[in-house]
């Protein structure tokens, strides 16, 4: 298809939950020509009063364009509503969440078809669709080729970021990430519970976690450098024996507050097992190796 | 003891771990007269050797200065180190690492010997003493009077801030903020254990987590507004059923990377169980309440 530079791409959509709606309206805001198409049509009748094309079927909606963008619920459902698309040809961006696994298998399965594959993690929720300073934005995987060729497209709607060749790379990141964010939340429920039997009001509290937090989150860039060297115990402030050293006072305070330990105690143990392993010199660092299974001399897995 | 504003206020400092140490020394460089005592007298050469007046008994080093700041290993160190010192008419700051129980207890027991008592939780580390731009500050409860007559003192090694009367706020702020950060530091080991197997550079990830965290921890407000109302369902954005139904992209990514799940699984229990309570159009704020036993038509709290 010959581009010209002051076309806007045009984009097909499939899949029109709150992400798939909040992206096809941002394109289309953007003056780029659109063709969309959702399993259950009612979705679609809002971008349709609004001119947007909808197609009868997916494979009618992939035949419309070059550039298809799916978003659906699971990527089981990616494989059923492709299964009678022709997508010889087509460059196919999955936006749809998925395990790395899935997406290296979706890639190789697309590119079986004639396709070209890039596979996405969405770092927003849709309401930051379209709002350049929200912070959202996309973590792409797979075809460079791809990419690089509708990367200002794909930036329409969010930031974009490109982390690799490898298709399961996108998901992987934005797995690790919102894993990252769950503990983050994770420990602010327990600080939050922790002065809920008390005349502590939680906004009073909030801005003093909030800036711990943000004052805090940098020290990952030190772990990188960590895990990159092999070496735990480079500048050093806290040791884990310290940090160990440490665990009672704040097992006791849940206990004394009548909070359950069950979201703190885990990481403690972990910390207290490394130290067992005579790590008690070294930063943190040393409980991520603690966390990644080990091939045994046998060539299994413990 | 009559106080001339233009003189700097003499302060004692028991306990010169690297705290302590660093603590002492930002007062001595500020002009602040000093009187340093220490249960191993070598830790105190080199204070003495910049001129630091060593008492030669924790008694008399009390018995120097009105104002006297405590750091010492545990709460059991603080009275086994005051047990012979005249307490009367002091100004007892206690920032060893306590328990709020342990301050509550430790604040009668300085009352009833004639002291003020101000309780500390220390929000930084050694490195960060006296360099006012590091961030370091330290939370403060208890006597609002000795508070406010000695906040200019308090406030030249470290920020402060002060959390109330009840001794026992500060620590347990204190504990809160740590426990939220061990939380953070669980989940960025699980996204850095995540990619280990991988040919990914950790220094690659690190920037994206460490933007991810400081965009999401202002969150907490939106937390402590909810637990305020006591209404979770306000302005949600991604409902528990919808983040419950995530999950097992969560914990299958892990598996297929060889990474344990025991860091990640006790956050996504919790959520699961506030759904089959009938949480599901919540955000995460009710996960704190299933942390906090409450009490049984017994009288037991479970």
């Amino acid at each position: 298809m010959a581009q010209n530079t002051l076309e806007k791409t045009s984009v097909t959509v499939l899949g029109l939950g709150a992400m798939g709606t909040a992206l096809a309206r941002a394109w289309r805001t953007a003056g780029h020509p659109l063709t969309v198409w959702n399993r259950t049509p009612a979705r679609a009748a809002a971008l349709a009063a609004e001119g947007v094309r909808v197609a009868d079927s997916a494979a009618d909606a992939v035949a419309a364009n070059t550039l298809v963008v799916v978003c659906l619920l699971d990527d089981t459902s990616v494989g059923e509503v492709l299964a009678g698309a022709d997508l010889t040809g087509k460059d196919l961006v999955n936006l749809t969440t998925s395990t790395p696994d899935q997406a290296r298998a979706r890639a190789g399965w697309a590119r079986k078809r004639g396709a070209r594959y890039l596979d996405a993690g969405v770092m927003a929720v849709p309401p930051m669709v379209g709002t350049a300073d929200a912070g959202g934005y996309v973590i792409y995987s797979g075809s460079r080729e791809l990419f690089e060729r509708h990367q200002e497209t794909l930036g329409v709607p969010l930031g974009t970021t490109y982390v690799g060749e490898d298709a399961g790379f996108a998901a992987l990141y934005d797995v690790a990430l919102l894993s990252a964010m769950y503990g983050m939340f994770a420990g602010a429920a327990h600080a939050f519970a922790l002065i809920r039997r008390e005349d502590i009001d939680p906004a009073a509290l909030a801005p003093l976690l909030a800036d711990w937090l943000v004052a805090m989150a940098p020290t990952v860039h030190h772990t990188a450098d960590q895990l990159r060297h092999g070496d735990y115990t480079r500048g050093v402030v806290s040791s884990l024996a310290m940090q160990v050293a440490g665990a009672p006072t704040f097992l006791s305070t849940a206990e004394g507050q009548g909070v359950s330990t069950e979201l703190l105690s885990p990481y403690f143990d972990l910390m207290r097992r490394r130290l067992a392993e005579g790590g008690g010199e070294e930063d943190l660092t040393g409980v991520i190796d603690m966390l990644v299974r080990r091939p045994t001399p046998h060539g299994e897995v413990t």
